[in-house]
């Protein structure tokens, strides 16, 4: 369906136009090395190029951009940051070379085309957002046919977890669930209504909030407890977006430690900057978002949650098939099918668990 | 302006389509025995009567005048949480009596006009949501002539309080920049981008977060120090959107404590139930939402800080104007301006304190 512009705005827009939430992400030094160092260490696909930064906010990977000798920098942004951006490109005295555009990528008319597009475009799990799409759209109107991605590749990753969230979240939505019945019975004897009838759809709203509903965590690696699979590769110079809309796959994962509580999966990213084949990185960059025992970045990993968590032990096999496709009422959110079939190392195979999750 | 409903419904609508937001209001006793009483204790105004509830969600108020013998309700709900109300209305065996319509206020067609319109319309410092709107609207086509508002009459407060408040968001606002000032140094250092043009609009928009947003607070009484003053009454048979859509006030308060601070203003509301002048309630009721010592309500006060807090004693007088208008951006959204001026008792009169305040 065709999206309403103004409630795109009122649903995602508005926060980037906050500099304390640009600054978050400018705080985020794995992911400021990762874009800095893909930039200066690979200053052959920069200087004396044109380049086009898809969603410039604060206006930083532009500015690199000319730092590290474009021609010409195009830095298009949807919000009023924009204002922002410029004034910040004209204290750093690059007026000259970075020209700020305030609008969507979308709409935005271009008076050549680029040999870069660079863009931090990705959201939790890769795809929440879907402003990939709004890269997308940019490549296909304004890069040169010998034009570079940055990043040129992308990657979702998916492992088994343990994780105190578990029990926490049961007892969240258990306490919920305890208040509602304390709350019938006051609304009972104090004012004359029988309101037992919505316990079961408080019962489900309460679920989705507490037990199906994605959460935001930086783990430690020590709480994956199997092998990690890739659920998705995006080659960023010719997926479509039909390619990204839905993301299906089928894995299994072997769990790796002993006597352990499987809790749930863990999903991730990570993007590569490498140019392209004709045209390669001098210095191939990653940045990851993987479990970390140093920094975490701001996007930490998406966990979902199984309840109960079932005992594994090492050797045990999971198979997963895993599915994640748009929200119908909001296309920059996501909704996640998995169905994991556990087979013990005694053999015995589990019945299958399928659990439906928001991204919200 | 033109409201876009999707946007209206993203910004607004969205959260009352929760069974959890309904329950709070439902848990919220003070509320709640007010509207129970203004009903039971008044039942010549719905014996065999007409009513439309306006925004009935989980549908308590329709099923209490239902239960008070009114002959027909009308119930009518923006958003899904219509069908628990349907649902709700069936449970307690009220489905002949009490009509669930989906839909705004504003579009909904009923088969005749009514006795009594009902409605909980109020948002924190009573106008914000700018509900009653669609209670005017829903007044001037459905109302009989010879109708009652339930609530009658409403009322807006003002009052000079102490708080720590002041001193705390004071303390986030300080650690806010000396965390910007550390993160200029690293972006200059580590990324070669001076950042420092951002100071200052970074520093207005942590300002009006921590320093120009009201604050939600339930007060104690002793934190009042001085008199409170009415700025608004609303007959809600009669006001007009154009009544209500500015309040202007300016009044006098006089400092009732010794030697204390004077950190900002509190607002809040009251509503009355009286029926109508030729058909008055047999028992009025009052539901007021001023800082008292036993139950808060969910409404609790706006506070409104002024930094930095002024010490004043018992007969310091405070010249107060007072403004709201609703925020360009958001009509449901409110801005304040306060212009204070102090007249201690020694005589001296302080300079005249100017803010501007935002009701998000
Ligand atoms: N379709 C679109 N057109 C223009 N800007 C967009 C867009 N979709 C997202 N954006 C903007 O893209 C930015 C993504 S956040 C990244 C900001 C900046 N490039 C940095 O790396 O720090 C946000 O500021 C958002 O407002
Ligand atoms: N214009 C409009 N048309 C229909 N419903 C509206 C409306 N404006 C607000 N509402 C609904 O009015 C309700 C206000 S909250 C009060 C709910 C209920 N009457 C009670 O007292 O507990 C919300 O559910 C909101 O969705």
């Amino acid at each position: 369906g065709a999206v309403d512009k103004g409630v795109d705005f009122a649903n995602y827009f508005c926060t980037y136009a906050f500099l304390y939430h640009q600054k978050e992400m400018l705080c985020d030094r794995v992911r400021m090395d990762a874009y800095f160092n893909s930039i200066f260490q690979n200053k052959n696909h920069f200087q004396g190029k044109t380049v086009l930064d898809v969603g410039t906010g604060s206006g930083i990977l532009a500015i690199w951009s000319a730092q590290a000798g474009a021609r010409k920098v195009y830095a298009v942004e949807a919000t009023k940051m924009s204002e922002h951006a410029r004034s910040l490109v004209k204290a750093n005295n690059l007026q000259d070379i970075v020209e700020v555009l305030e609008g969507s990528m979308e709409d935005v008319v271009l008076p050549e085309k680029v040999d870069v597009i660079i863009s931090e475009w990705m959201g939790y799990f890769l795809l929440r957002e879907s402003m990939f799409d709004s890269v997308i759209c940019a490549r296909d109107r304004w890069l040169k046919p010998t034009g570079v991605m940055y990043p040129s590749h992308a990657r979702m990753w998916v492992a088994p977890i343990r994780s105190g969230l578990v029990d926490q979240k049961k007892n969240d939505y258990d306490g919920a669930m305890d208040d509602w019945y304390g709350f019938l019975d006051d609304t009972k004897n104090s004012y004359g209504v029988d309101m037992s009838i919505l316990t079961t759809p408080f019962a489900e709203e309460q679920e989705k909030y507490y037990m199906q509903t994605s959460l935001w965590s930086n783990l430690h690696p020590n709480q994956l407890i199997g092998t990690a699979a890739i659920v998705k590769e995006i080659d960023c110079l010719t997926a479509t977006v039909n390619d990204i809309r839905e993301v299906k796959s089928t894995f299994s994962s072997t769990i790796s430690m002993e006597q352990t509580r499987f809790c749930g999966l863990a999903g991730w990213f990570d993007v590569h900057f490498r140019g392209r084949i004709e045209d390669p990185a001098q210095q191939e960059i990653e940045l990851t978002t993987a479990p970390n025992t140093n920094n975490g970045t701001h996007w930490g990993q998406q966990v979902f949650l199984l309840h109960p968590p079932v005992h594994v032990d090492q050797g045990s096999n999971l198979d997963i098939s895993f599915s994640m496709i748009r929200s119908k009422e909001n296309h920059r959110l996501m909704e996640v099918d998995f169905d994991v079939k556990i087979s013990q190392t005694s053999g015995k195979i589990l019945p299958s668990i399928k659990k439906k999750f928001y991204i919200e």
